[in-house]
This record gives C-alpha cells, structure tokens and sequence, in this order.
C-alpha cells in the first residue's frame, strides 16, 4: 500500500509499505479521506521527533477492512472515524479520566502524550491503509447522514478546539477571548459559542479567517494588525477583562497577551503546541494573587468523543464545510505538503483522499 | 489608641491614632490578639506597596466594641474574628464566585486582589481596634469552646492553605506534594490530609518545620539539603509523578520543581507570592500538551468560609497549637517584627495582643 | 400609588397604596413594565400562602426613583431589572454559593427559598414602584441598546430556565429531553442548546408553543397527544435514553416520565413547582443503583446573574419576544390574571405597564 | 473446583464445577480470600434475580494462576484484587465517566448496572478460582505491605461507602449526617471524615456498630431508639440542618428523615438498595425549589480506584480491620450465610477462605 512517510527533517515521501497484520483487539481500515494537521508540519521541520520510515497523519476516515478476533460489536465493511488520540480504555490514566495521556513506561513512569499514537509511536494515516489499536475504545461509526468531510475535522482540530473551551470551563453568559484563528482558533470559537459565552472575541489578521470566525461565534473580531488587541479587548470589555481567553497558536506573545486581558479570578485556556519556555509576567500574574488559572488540553479521543461530535454536526449545530479549502489525492501528498507547510493560497485544511 | 503604622520602606512603628468612626455598615472590633504575616513583611520591606500612615495587619481576633446602624444579628461584647480578605457581598465578583477578587475602580476596570482591605487599602488588625467593612459579610463569632490563640490562624494561614488543596481539586487516593513547609506550606499539607490525599510528600530543610509537617499530615518529609526533592519525589512514586503538586514559597525554583514531579494531566496549586517573572520551562510543561493546570488561590474570606474553619479546629480535626512559636504585647510589636522579619529563633506565627 | 393585592383565595386587585420610605440599602423602583408569572396563580388561587394585603409579583423592569443613603455605584433615572430572586449577599447561604436559598430566622434555621421576596415576604412588583431590597447586591442596569420587553424574562423564567439546563450540567454532545414547553419550559430548551446539547426533544401539545420550541433549539418535538413521549424518546435515542430530562411542569406523570428515559447515570433536573408528594418509582430508578442524579432548581438572582442574562439577549444568542403574547396597563390587570389564570387566547406571558 | 452456587430462593450451596477456561483479555484468579455482602443475601432470598446455578460473590482477594494471551503488564502468582464491579473500559459509557453502569443490549439499549458483572451476570468470587473478565482494566496488585484481609473491603464497601461521601460532593467543613452503620455505611463515614466533613452524625442503635462509627470519624452518634434522629439533628446542627445526608440502608424511612435534616441546597446522598417506590415528601422537598439534589451511587471499579483505595489503607487513613468480625473456610460458606442472612453475633464482615 502507499503511505506517506518520514524520512529525515524535510522530508516526508510518498512510498510502499505492507498492509500490516491485524492483531486481536485490532481493525484495519480502509482510508477514504484524511488530512495534514500542523502538529505534521513540525514532524515533517524535525521540530517534533519521530522515527524514521514512520508513515504520518492522524485524522482517520474510512471503512473498516478487517477485525481484529476480539473486537466486537461492528462490521467490515461500516463507515468509521477514530480520534487522532487512541485511549486503551484500559490504563490507570484512562480510569483516572486523563485518557488522551494514557502511557506507560518502565523507565521513566508515565509518559505524557501516551494517547498519541498515530503518526507518532505507531503508523499513521496518511495510507491507504491504518491499523486502529485498541478498536473497540476507538472505533465511532459514522452516521449515514454525513459525508466524510463533514466529519474530518472531528478525530482532531474540532476535538482539540472543543476542549479549549470544556476546559476552559465557560459558563452562560462569559465573555471569551480567542487568539489565533487558524483551524483549531477557529473550532475553538465554535466551542466557546455552543457552551454558552455570549460575549465572543477573537484576534487574527486574514480577512478570509477572520470572515469564518464571525460565521463560527465571534461577535467581535480583532484585525491585530489594526490595533493592539490587548487594549481593544480592555476597550470592549469596559476594562472588565474576559472570563475566559484561549490561545490557539503557541506563541509567547499570544500568551501574554491572553494573561493581560484576564479578570482576576478569570482562566487561561492553552491550546498551541509551544516550542520555547513561556514567561509568566509577573504584572499580568498578579504575583500569583489573581485567583487566575491556565489549563491545557490535548485533543480527547476515544469512540464516545467522536459520537458527541460527529452528533454536533448532525444536528446542524456547526457546519465545518468551510474550512476544506483544498482537496488532493494521497498520490499528491507531497505536493498538499508544500501547500500546508507554506500556508499558500489561503489553506485551511486540505482533504487528502487515497 | 495604639496602631503599627507603615512609615517608610523599613520602618513600621508603634504609634497614636484616633479610634475609627462606625459607618452605617461596620463595625468597630477591639482586638484581643493579631498576628504578623509573611505580606507585612513584604510591605515593611518596600517590596509590596501601602500608603504611608497606614495600619498594617489582616487577621483580626476580638470582640465588638460597637456596630453600625444597619448591621443586625450581632451584639456588642461578642467574640468574633473576620478573614484577612473582606469581601463585600455585594460585588459582581462576589456574586461569581470570586469574592477574593472583589474591588472595582472606575479606571481600570476590575481591580485583582480587591477583597483584601486590611492593612492594605484600609487600615489593619494591629491595632488595639479595627474597622471591620460590610460587617454582616465579614463578622463570624467565635465557639465559646475555642480560645484567641486557637482561631487566630482562620484569618488568613489556614484559609489560604486549605484553598491550595481545594483549588487543586485534591480527591480521595491522591499522591501530593507540597514546597515548604513554612506556616502557609503546613496549613496546605494539613488542607491535603482533610482532603483525602493519601500520599503527602512535604519538603523543607528546618528540622522543626519537618517535625510539623509530620504531625499535621506528611507520610513523607523530604530534607532538600539532603537530597534532590524532585529526583526523590519521582522516585517514592516510581515514576508517576504527583497528582497535585503545591507551591508555597514563591520562587522560580520552587515553582519549577512543582511543574516537573506533576504527572500528565496534574495540578500545579501555586500559594506562593511571587516577586519576579516566572518561567514554565517547555519540556516540563510537554510543550503545552500535558494537560497540566496552574492554578493560583487568594485566601478565601467572608464569615461562611470562617465558620467553616473554626469548625474544623472545633472538632479536633487540626491543632494549629504547634505554629503559635511566640507572644508579644503590641506594645512590644516592633521587637516581634524584628524577630519575625529575619526568621530567628524557629517563628512561625507570633500572638500579639493589644 | 397602584398596586396588584391579594385580599383572599380568588382575589388579586388593584388598590391604592402609599408610597414605600427608601431605607439605608434601599432602592425605591418606579416600574416601566413587569409580568405575571405562574407562581402569581398559585397565589392568586391560595396555593400558595401570602399574606393578606400583600403586593404581588416578581419581575421588575424599570427606573431608579430614589436611592438608599448607602446604595452606591448608581444614579437615580437609570434603568435597571432585579431578579425575582434578591439575595442579600451577606447571609451564610450566600456566601455558600446558594444565594437562592438566603433566609434564616431564630425559630427554624435556615428558611428555603429565603431568597424570594418580592410578592412572597415584601411587596411585590404590580405596582406602580417597589422597593428593591440590598439594592447594590441586586439591581442590574439595563443597556440602552435593550428594550423593557427585551429584558422582561431576565427576572424569573429565562433565569429559572437557563438553571435548569447549568444544574443538569449538561455538555457539549449531550441528548436532553424538556417535558412541557411554557415559558419556564421554552427557557429551558433555549439553555440547552446554550449549553451545547446536540439533540433537544420538547414535548407538549399546543402547536403554537411547538412552534416556538422548534425556533428555540429543539431538534424534535413530540406532540404527547399524538404519541407516547417515553416510547417515543427511547425510539429517537435507539434505546439509550437522555443525558438529561428536564421536568418543567409540577407534575408526577412528567417527574416519572423523566426518569424512565433517563440513561443510567443520567440526571433529572427539576423546574416545576409540585403540589402532592412525588414517588419515584423503583424500576425507573434501578433500585437506587443507576447512578442517577436529581437535581432542583430556584430561580437564580442577584446582579450578576442578570448582567449575564442581558447580555444574551444583546449579543442576540436568543431572542424572547415571541414569548410575549399580550400587553396590558396595570390598571386592567384584574383582566391579564383572569386571561393567564385560564390560559386563554394561547396566552405565553403579557407584559404589564403602569 | 468448590464454589457457592445459587440454587433457588433461599438455597446457596457449595458445588463442584470445573475450573472455567481462559480468555484471551480474561485472568483466572485463585480466590485465598473474599466475603458475603447484603446483595448476596437479597440473591439468597430471591429479592434480586440471577441465574440458576450461578456461583455468586464479589468481592475477589487472590493471587493470578493464569492470564488470557493479551493480558500484558501483569505475571502468574502475582496478588491482585478486582472492584465488584469490572468496566470493560472500551464502552460509551465508560469512556463518558460511567464506568458502573457499562452495559449495552440491542433490545434495550444501556442496561443500567452493566458494570456489575461478578456473581450477578457471570460467576463470581465465592469460589476456589474466578474468572476476571477485561483483566487489564480490572486487576489491581496488592502492595506487599498489606493482608488479604485489609484489602478485603477494597472491592465493594470501601468503594462503595466512600462514593457516597464523594458523590455528595463533601467540603472542608461541611456538616454530614449518614442513616445506617453497618457495613456500608461505617465505610461512607469513614469517607466522609477523608473529605473533609468537620461535623459528623451518625445514626444507629447497636452499641458495637454505634463504637466503630466513632473510631471511624464520627463526631456524634445517635442512637435511634432514644431520640428521635431528625430532632436530634436538627438540635446539634442549630436548625441549620445538614450540608449532605447519606442513607445507607435502603428504606423510606431512613430515605425521608434525610430529606427532613437537609439544608436547603443541601444533597441527598442515596447509596442504599431500594426494594419499594420511593417517596418524596412535598414538605421537605419544599415543592420542587429548595435546590436539593438527590444523587445515588453504585460501586465504582476498575484497578485505578482499587489502587487508590489501597493507598488509603496503606497509608493508615483508616483501618478496616474491625470490620472483619467472622472468619470461614470455603467449606462452612452455607453456614456463614446463615450467619450473615440472619445478623447474628453482631456480625459486620466474614472473610471467607477456601
């Protein structure tokens, strides 16, 4: 089968690999649709570490090909995602209710980002085909009702940009503030949108993005290259502040900035995958008096995850059409590569179809 | 009568002031003990800026000399404490929970730490008396079963101690550490205990603090000045790391420690009061990706939260008996800041009664 | 001035009253629009005991006459609302994070629903002023942007009804049914889809408020004439049944029919005022093994909570205007109870104006 | 090999059956220790229904004698427990934080209680092997620190009783009431203590149970039978009632009285197994609006919370030991029963070793 692979830093090449084995509480699926996720783009830079000759991608859509013995309870030949985050369902950390960090080592205790498999410790899904692990905590069928874009975003950015807001804990009535308005920025507006916050801001500069943000939740957005966020933010917020600011980029300065305009009391939602130490000013930390809180989250995997989401579009709550801007066959996968890596031509996220 | 007054950076002294006039929402409290706080130290130092003139102090015992003429259901002669956080009852924050950060001015919005009064923006407890605002928030009578010296640490240590095990969310089964042990580190190792962590881990190096520490919850106290606290931490939980790790020193190191023994998805409780930017280092914070929580906590106020904690010393649930190390007259005030301020003789908390 | 009385069981009129004197945390009201509200009927009927000579209602629209020596932070002519609910802000309750439940008195400990003043303990709002009691806990000004029928739900049903979705704790993905759609009912289904609720199905029968139902968030409304509810919803979830039922009625058939649908380790949340004992049936209720939760909830009050409500309707996340069927002045109140009291002409709330 | 078998109401005898073959994600475990619980004796009775022939029991202490071809992690002869109730880990529910009440049939949807699985829908723990189904997620090694008889409560009671207190949601401070000390119920005070209760009533009549609910964290212990429960309640507590109400025994009654102590605001903690309708008294449930909650638990499982639970014992929080009042062979089990059925010799908990 073709898979695209990581070869060394600057590179990731479409190549053959064997259609692997089904182990018992495995599935096989066939890809029909998956997609490049900026987390790939730092694989393919050398910034994020894997082995070599591993195939990459972690957004599956497909039907199932083969079932493991074990896995009960579906069918070859039905229409699946699963989450670009593979719980066992079986860890302590699963148990504990921290299933995206589900990983062990003998070594060095728990591994964080245990739950992260595709594309990262075992075969990913930029293939034709992808081995599920643990199928029957991961496996989501796919309402017939949907079409596989309609559900691509779900296994990663619409999850992660979701858990922003969860974890943000937003409330009825909270004024919220997003920084970055790329794919996850954007599902984040969303979320923070369909848990209740009334008062949605967000920060970016593309006319194309920020157009989508307004379509998505946000009730005012911020061109940072018109004004300074911060003080508009204070200006908006009658120098209230946000309940609730999330930062979607992973940058010291959207970072900061997301600190600034926090009421005391209030709460840092961390989505961006950072690459340097964060400085917390001590100013905007109120020397730690601040009653403020900063949370992170990884994406949450696992079947029942995607149900809920997959049933979020189902019910017309959110259409998450626009962000495919680009489509291309698995065959084009280097090329779809240079375009994402690039952010040419007003890329959001492509669909890549084997 | 008698007040320590801030002078100047380095100068707090015993002086005269006119005994406050009662608005219609106060009451004035003729204190019987206070104490001197780790902050008062910061404000004689310059290092936490108050107005000169003003009384410091924030943990009021005594009894009341006479009420407004609005405040209903207390009696003059009763015996009542306040917490060092005064909150109004009234204020948006308050009504959202966030009654520590209670405090709003009309130019820069909601003002951080706005709960606290005494001895900050109002004058304080080390007084022979003491206004007490918005009095039927604050005011909490005393059990009769309890004494002066037992209650005195409600105010402020033992309410800002708990909060650090509260905030972290602290449940049944946990495993929890906590950096050093002075009198707000040991309040949080005995909040962690009355939480249901069943493994404390506390660090400090003064042999009567670690003493303490045992008799108020430790299963184990570790002696920095002996061994690497995060190595040792790692390895009495064979790799897994805390589920909440508290701060209660207020340093970087202190700081970045508690950030590296934290498990995947584990609570950093910071009580400290910082006095420089922080740093969260990348790898510890799993570039953003651990879903790790930094969580900060004002001491808790209002006379709820002060029924609640007299409560706890009334069913012999903690004895703070061991923290009270000296007595003074108020008289005698600035000898006792003296002693306090440079740490000598093993204090932790001093009685002072007018 | 005029005002709405209850003289006995079957008689609220309107008469002439004095006036009220403005005390010290007073605010004196003069209303520009209020309502009638369910509770007024049980009244009305003696359902529910008030005291003779009693000004009725609950939901305050309208101008600052006069303020309290003390009241703060407002400016007689401003606009404001109050909540039906007016927590003092400084009882134990409210500092507890029950402000709802604020009352005490030295004879039975803590009163339930101490809260409820207006028309229940103190004169109420059909009338020509009221005095707003804590003034500075609760009045909320109104944006200009708002008319007074914009903001005339924020007092009880949009706030009871939001709370009924905020104490069900439901989640982005969840299914939540709503048994019957009247206002307090129609608020509810509003909060779910709020709160994220994927799949919302309202049951009632008059096509007008299935109407409504639809444009405020259900996916699916079940006419109980036509078909079973209980089978009907179990149907709709393939057998899984809700994350959350939402009684919103008074009723057992519907309390019993909420926990027949309701998911193992789902949660009941209860608006309605019941009349008789409940039962919960055994089978219904796993025996007490299903991990079932019920939960109820009082009107949620106080400024805050208002400031949060108005600005949903600004921020145009809902619009309640369609719940507003018919205007009256206050002099033909006696009218609008007789049209309310027997639901007449599709009667949903009118809006009263002196 | 010898097991308990159930026969027909009011027949468990001891049988021989051949030792069950092994699974690929099964463990055989070599039972040296587990006990009889009240669900037992309703099984015994024929109040709660399962299979003819069924061997019962579940509360499995024992050493790994063989592991299905999957399991991984774990070694032959290694002590392990497993909770009474064994999630699968990979269904819905589990991974929606239901873990109990995993459970699916195509007929009926979520079976509630689905997580219960020993000696009700597979054979059980009375017997010299048992079969541990989704081993992985379910076996817990035993510290060696620890006998098989501190550990026995581990699987039921403890995790039980304790979910009782942290279902109620208990606070630092809060006042506690718990109806019923046998043996779930001394577990729930013991709970409450570790979560921090401050005042904890009991209510009980027999003197030796009524002495171990002091020792495990009781303040006050009732004695029914020469008060009046809720009176007494209502006396300590001032009128102000209880913050959390726990019924441990299964009855209108003792469901009722919590109802009557409840604060408003309060939560009704229901761990009991009902075998009648409830009722909800419209007077204490104050018609719907007191903000009450009524929650119920069934016994969470799975390694991670057996884990914890044995960290509670280890680290000598609380020691079980007094609850093992007989000790019984295999062989005399009929005999034990009878004991047990019939609450002679003031009997808690028999540890029964074949």
């Amino acid at each position: 089968m073709k898979a695209a692979i990581f070869v060394e830093p600057g590179r990731i090449v479409l190549d053959e690999k064997p259609v692997p084995d089904v182990g018992a509480n495995d599935a096989l699926i066939r890809i029909t649709t998956t997609t490049i996720c900026g987390t790939d783009v730092h694989i393919l830079k050398g910034e994020y570490p894997v082995a070599k000759g591993l195939t990459i991608g972690h957004e599956p859509v497909g039907v199932i090909e083969k079932l493991g013995r074990n896995v009960l309870g579906y069918h070859e030949g039905e229409r699946v995602i699963a989450g670009a985050i593979c719980p066992s369902g079986y860890s302590n950390a699963c148990l504990d209710g921290l299933s995206s960090q589900d990983g062990q080592s003998a070594a060095h205790g728990l591994k964080p980002l245990g739950g992260w498999r595709f594309g990262n410790t075992i075969d990913g899904t930029q293939a034709e085909y992808v081995l599920v692990p643990d199928a029957m905590t991961n496996l989501a069928p796919i309402p017939d009702s949907l079409t596989d874009e309609q559900v691509l975003m779900c296994p990663d950015i619409m999850s992660t940009g979701f858990a922003g807001a969860e974890s943000g804990n937003i409330q009825i009535g909270d004024t919220v503030a997003i920084f970055a308005q790329g794919p996850i920025g954007l599902c984040a507006t969303a979320g923070a949108k369909l848990r209740g916050a009334t008062t949605i801001i967000t920060v970016d500069s593309l006319p194309a993005r920020m157009k989508i943000s307004k379509r998505f939740g946000a009730d005012e957005v911020i061109d940072f290259n018109s004004v300074d966020p911060v003080e508009e933010i204070m200006r908006i917020t009658k120098g209230r502040g946000v309940d609730v600011a999330i930062e979607a980029l992973g940058l010291q300065s959207t970072f900061e900035s997301c600190l600034k305009i926090l009421k005391p009391g209030g709460t840092l939602s961390s989505l961006g995958v950072y690459s340097e130490d964060l400085t917390i000013p001590l100013e905007s930390f109120h020397a730690g008096l601040g009653d403020h809180k900063i949370v992170t989250s990884l994406c949450p995997g696992g079947k029942e995850r995607m149900r809920r989401l997959m049933n979020t579009i189902e019910s017309e709550r959110i259409d998450f059409g626009p962000l495919v801007t680009h489509r291309y066959g698995l065959d084009q996968i280097e090329e779809a590569y240079d375009l994402f890596a690039n952010q040419r031509d007003g890329v959001l996220k492509i669909a890549i179809t084997p």
